[in-house]
């Protein structure tokens, strides 16, 4: 980490005469990425663009900026791969569903915060999980992202052969955010490892898939091994952006709520307005992170 | 296939009083889905929301439905994970990028064919992808999909264990379609292997991510391995789209437009209009295919 800066281990970038954010609808030909990025410091991202939206919309309001109320507008609108808006120092972005996904968005994000110069960036994945052993509504700030086999790592493929990747987080901003969980007391947060899958059905160990191979018995002694290897939450994003926000050397977070306790069940069947709700409270977690950091006064 | 209909293969799903398809917004208790879709025999899916609508809307003109050049609704609007359009006996779904995006549509689509008893079922991924020293433009009918080995193979973790299923595509409806072709004389069409991977960037070879390790000699020599292979195009889903549909009894294609040559370079920089040409191409190949199903006259 080079005085803050965002790092890019590439040394072919530099050869580039334009480089297109081709999934972003961004390049640094078409567009001032300086200009329009350069002051941001918060990077939140998470899988639904209606999600992120209403979350830009939030910190508008919790931030008292101009224009607040008022709809943001979706810079890379000339892409439907991923939704980006920003309010103040906070840049709000979708990554769709699974590492694939979040890995493309990752790797132009990266480049984006690069080429724009930005410094002294944390990016945190604001989402949703299945719970394990937790109250459905609960919020989990990852401190490990651990695969299928409950290790702490990411298996890169490159050119056909596969790199083991580290999946550690920020330990400091773990503890940071669970700091300012204790000024919300109307949900439980707690810190502990997330499990990440490629999967939602046979790789969660869903009995609700179009296939399903195994009991409720096999299922069930797979989820509490899980439980015993420290794991409170799943989801399917978490071990690629570990890995890869930490090589490129910007502080990260992982933030879920649980829509479910999946030693309870498979089936999210809460209604739209609860899973509503609970899908807001890591947004209301970190929006008392960000005016936090910057000095702002608690709301209440 | 039991006479034509789509093969759930889950005990469990029987014993369930309902089934909430989450990502897709829709329910076994909430909607009549026999009503709503029992008559679909064409199912098109794609990465791009955008442009599945885009496709439905087409399909409307071409079959000459009523409605036609009018707006088509979003089936699953009430979730912003995937949009579905039909048009006719075409369902239009897009799937997000990536094996486990286009997964978790693909389980909840299965059941809900299953639950509508759909029968005689035909299923087209319809996509972009990076071509394999082939022309910009040109239109892949993949016959067998390979890993990033070169193996016709699909790996699927079941409880933390890797169980491995065959990519087999349907030969008949691949040389089908590649017949259809020979009535659109201003493209290239041609079959040949579809290499999927995980990732966009290291994963393909890509000199221009975020991180890449290698140099620009051995990503021609990766490349150069897969082209021997038989490999003409690379892209995200399609191992686990054959795997899926494989084992519920769809008859499966994928077709793809290659946007540039990556023996070529890396980036895609056509303009939008000539990319939203290119990405037409396999639209108008499906629907010379389902007019001719259907028993509708060629256009011209």
């Amino acid at each position: 980490c080079l005085n803050g800066r965002v790092l890019v281990k590439n040394p072919h970038l530099d050869l580039m005469e334009e480089d297109v954010l081709y999934h972003l609808d961004l390049g640094t030909k078409t567009h001032n990425l300086p200009a329009m990025f350069g002051d941001i410091k918060f990077v939140c991202v998470g899988g639904s663009p209606n999600r992120m939206r209403a979350f830009a919309q939030f910190m508008q309001r919790e931030l008292g900026l101009a224009g607040a109320g008022e709809d943001v507008a979706d810079i890379c609108a000339g892409s439907d791969r991923y939704a980006m808006y920003r309010a103040g120092p906070v840049l709000s972005i979708s990554h769709g569903m699974g590492i694939p996904s979040i890995s493309i968005m990752l790797h132009e994000l990266i480049k984006l915060l690069h080429h724009a110069k930005c410094r002294d960036v944390t990016i945190i994945r604001i989402g949703t999980s299945g719970g394990l052993g937790i109250e459905a509504g609960s919020v989990v700030i990852t401190d490990t992202a651990v695969d299928s086999s409950f290790q702490p790592r990411f298996e890169q493929v490159v050119l056909g052969d596969v790199v083991v990747r580290s999946t550690e987080l920020d330990k400091d901003l773990a503890e940071e955010l669970l700091a300012c969980s204790r000024d919300i007391p109307d949900f439980p947060t707690l810190i502990g490892h997330t499990m990440c899958t490629y999967d939602f059905y046979e790789g969660q160990g869903r009995l609700d898939g179009a296939l399903c191979s195994f009991s409720s018995e096999k299922k069930l002694e797979y989820l509490r091994r899980a439980y015993d290897a420290g794991v409170r939450n799943i989801e399917m994003e978490s071990t690629a952006f570990a890995a890869l926000c930490g090589l490129c050397g910007l502080k990260a977070a992982v933030v879920c709520v649980a829509l479910l306790d999946r030693l309870e069940g498979d089936q999210i069947r809460a209604s739209h307005e609860v899973l509503w709700e609970y899908q807001q409270r890591p947004q209301r977690l970190i929006a008392a992170f960000i005016r936090k950091r910057l000095g702002l006064c608690p709301t209440d």
